[in-house]
């Protein structure tokens, strides 16, 4: 058994997501460079670099995101590496960060996620998002994740006698979080009536119950607890770093109701964090979808399965709630800027565990963020803690 | 310092390189088959996969292929990742997956790296490629890598009064090898006359200096050397596995006759094992070009700079020469399914060292695999040996 570091995160930085006019490198250049000022290292103790990228190479020509991130940020000659796993790419590269600090292959290691999607047609990036199905079967039916989505909104309502009213409760907190957020796209609060009426995109979904296309790029940097007690600052200790595989494909899903990647990678990371569900203060999970929260919510643990729905409804989650979700205003409001997003989530947690964040969680202590790829098909899970 | 295990390569598989009809996740899927099968573990002992592909998802539309693949070979629940760094993907695969093991993140794992190339149109393909130079700054020019090699084999013509005669002599010796080696996808010998009487591409490389796009995939199991000990089987142990960045654009290049990236790579990876490059007894490099085979072998130490022409034609390289240089025949003769020559590499290396090769080097104890990225963006040398 090997005797892995116990890990911190120093520094966190993001862009505002939108529609914003740079390139995925500058968008990079930035969140990293916004990262390494909030924790005042010098760029060269930087020893790896990852970067979380998914549709950047199909929507602007460009691959190789990794070293040209890197050499623009000044750093030269360290390991650079793009990961991908859809969605959860950015989830990916502070996983791989992480690691490689606890294991002692870097001191100091960055993770940095990027997407530039609004300057493409809305129909290419759709259909760029939808090599995250497999072209061979799924993608043949002509199923996009709008599609896939509705689906398990459909299967949610006939299991569980749920309606989309109690749904769309999940965009009115979102946007009423995201009002007082400027790092989100979309701020301007909603009723549930008004995200009824939006227009239909794959029933029941309708508009507003969909994550916006987006720009933009966050990143955070990682070195370990020994070295991160002494430096100056607010180190946030990384009690669990957990990824998972599950269903590639709808064939392959064996309920709609559930994505086994993110119950498996939750109890892993209750395990390694030695916690519960109950010990979490505040979460950010992936809501690229309002019916997405519900479902992740559950598989996480905070709720029983059916009962997410009406959970939201009550203000559980709310920041003021039980269990605050998605206090940032999630993807849903914040934009979904796919490879980025997983680094927007841990940017927030380590806000609310700083004390800092916008819509601030009083006494948040443990934080969880969740970042899901595909039809499920990866996961990663963070479980971090003030308390280091 | 922590100390990491050491690790072995238990098992290694390929598909034929060539114009395959099976799709990236099928070719990678029968190499990773292949792999399990060389060693005889069992599928679910597998506990960590990791992918090179570059330019998958532009040419076919598929994302998330680590997850499909692992998937389809019957893997469920281990985190799977694709990584990225343009030819250098496979390279970097095998890094990840033996520094998983060497950090005891997992007992065994699996690196795979495939590519679907040939059912696109060339100038398609020519463009995805591109990627991988700077889009913003040199990709806006024009130039394509034939291009930049070709300014490579200018530069060193005029810089060592050299001449393409030599250089062709590269791909003399290439087609020689693969005439035996049933992987490769160009077979038939052919003369330094017929190379330079061969169609203009780029000035001064004519069409048979340039590998040829191409299907394929290839994969590798690796454990630690403790537990390689206990399985029957050839194990190869891993001396060195080291990763390095460089210029990714031709604006931050030095000099077009060195690669940063290679010679940083090779000076670490040659102190990591403990050996110098005299030590070394075969060799399969970066031959993406015929220049960049005699521009590599320089960086990796074999030869004074502006001495690799020279050593080719005067045989070094061959078969039975001082420094056999890629035995496989190599990117030119094999194909260059981008995502998965950093495996095929590696595949021949531990073939060789096994005493299995097609084009055997007599004695061979130690191996250097060489993997290369963009304009010399980012770079993975291997360093192996069967003295376990």
């Amino acid at each position: 058994m090997i005797k892995l570091r116990e890990v911190a995160i120093i520094g966190v930085g993001m862009t505002n997501f939108g529609k914003l006019s740079d390139s995925i490198v500058d968008m990079g250049v930035q969140a990293a460079e916004a990262a390494i000022n909030d924790c005042k290292i010098e760029k060269n103790q930087i020893e790896a670099l990852f970067l979380g990228n998914f549709v950047g190479e199909v929507l602007t020509g460009q691959a190789l995101l990794a070293a040209l991130t890197a050499r623009s940020l000044g750093l030269r000659g360290i390991p650079v590496t793009k990961v991908e796993g859809a969605c959860a790419s950015g989830g990916i590269a502070l996983r791989q960060a992480i690691l490689t600090v606890a294991s002692g292959q870097a001191e100091v290691a960055m993770a940095v996620g990027a997407e530039k999607m609004t300057a493409s047609p809305t129909g290419k990036v759709t259909g760029a998002l939808a090599g995250a199905l497999d072209q061979q079967l799924d993608g043949r039916s002509g199923l996009t994740f709008p599609g896939f989505f509705g689906l398990v909104a459909q299967r949610y309502q006939a299991e569980y006698q749920s309606d989309m009213e109690a749904v769309a409760q999940v965009v009115v907190k979102s946007r009423k979080n995201a009002v007082k957020n400027p790092v989100c796209y979309l701020r301007k609060e909603v009723s549930a009536e008004q995200v009824r009426g939006s227009y239909p995109v794959a029933e029941p979904l309708r508009l507003m119950d969909c994550c916006p296309i987006s720009d933009g790029a966050a990143a955070a940097v990682v070195c370990s607890v020994d070295m991160a007690k002494k430096l100056s600052g607010q180190p946030i200790k990384v009690l669990a770093s957990v990824q998972t595989s599950g269903a590639p494909r709808i064939s392959d899903v064996s309920s709609l109701l559930t994505f086994e990647a993110t119950t498996q990678a939750a109890a892993l990371a209750y395990t390694q964090a030695g916690i519960t569900a109950k010990d979490v203060d505040v979460v950010e999970l992936h809501d690229c979808f309002s019916i997405a929260e519900v479902v992740d919510s559950e598989d996480l643990g905070f709720f029983e399965k059916g009962e997410g729905a009406e959970a939201v409804k009550a203000g559980t989650t709310a920041v003021d709630g039980d269990i605050p979700i998605n206090p940032s205003g999630g993807l849903i409001s914040r934009g979904h800027p796919v490879g980025a997003t997983g680094l927007a989530q841990v940017y927030e947690i380590v806000r609310q565990l700083q004390g800092k964040a916008v819509n601030q969680v009083r006494n948040a202590s443990v934080g969880l963020a969740h970042n899901l790829g595909g039809t499920g098909a990866t996961c990663t899970v963070t479980i971090l803690t003030n308390d280091i």
